[in-house]
């Protein structure tokens, strides 16, 4: 038989209706696009998959996602956003234009109050590995994987001063027993 | 020639050092598990893939996705907890013990000021479909899809107050021309 998922109070068994719906993107605000892009790309290793421009209303969304070996992204631009808006584990940044004249960091982490939004989290091969890689481009550590109550969870900060939690999944079996 | 990324002042190639990485999952604080739980499995079709307790930090971590047609979820708790950080397109609640007894909506969701992060979003198959399952189901609507200047996209909040975008992709492809 296969695995329906954890029972808590409150849990439903996924109803027909939602046949086919799927977690696509998270979207976060980033001041100056040049500087969010620099970081997702050099150090997440993402790809920009499609930049949409809204003119009137003055903004640019940017999609981002790491293809996996063997997935085949659409050159056209048309297929390209249909595949995007298809996909798991997209991440949107949303630049306000003109935002990147302003001084330091101008967006909420979610993690000072008022709290909500809490943290992305990227799985990776190698903890050690990623963090070494993380200090070689002067990324700035919230916290290392052996410091604080959780070892082998570390967090980073994005240029914006958002939270970036980095685990290798091989190495949690055990977590929260 | 496959697809190698629009460029972009600040885009880089994806360097070496980052094979592997995967963007894993997006953490939304919740006030009530069993209100978040009920909404994210009936009306999006989530499960619980795991629950980690952190009794000292008086916590909770709820891990939802909605596993796909041929997905094979591991029965054993280990071996999930480590399925669960491979995945893409994850969902963390986390619940801080107590919080379910306040009045009211507890948590900011990054569109009021101090803006942040904006909103999750799903993808489905039929957005009409998609609406009328959320009137059925009495979901706030911030915008349905004949609302506002961006046609054919939804937005929902979910009990918590956080937003969620609802689109279907075969209706984006001129979307930003």
């Amino acid at each position: 038989m296969s695995f329906e998922g954890e029972q808590y109070p409150g849990v439903q068994a996924p109803p027909g209706e939602t046949e086919g719906f799927r977690l696509n993107h998270t979207m976060l605000r980033v001041k100056d696009p040049e500087a969010a892009l620099g970081f997702y790309t050099r150090v997440f290793g993402m790809r920009v998959l499609r930049r949409l421009d809204f003119e009137a209303m003055q903004f640019s969304l940017y999609f981002l996602a790491r293809p996996e070996a063997g997935e085949t992204v659409p050159e056209e631009t048309g297929e390209r956003t249909v595949w995007t808006f298809s996909q798991r584990g997209v991440l949107e940044l949303t630049h306000n234009w003109g935002t990147e004249s302003q001084e330091g960091r101008i967006y909420h982490d979610g993690n000072a109050q008022p709290q909500g939004f809490g943290h992305i989290c990227f799985s990776v091969p190698d903890l050690e590995a990623a963090e070494a890689w993380f200090d070689a481009n002067q990324v700035e550590f919230v916290k290392r994987s052996d410091q604080g109550k959780m070892k082998d969870v570390v967090f980073v900060k994005d240029v914006d001063g958002y939270w970036i939690e980095v685990v290798q999944a091989d190495r949690l079996s055990a977590l929260g027993d």
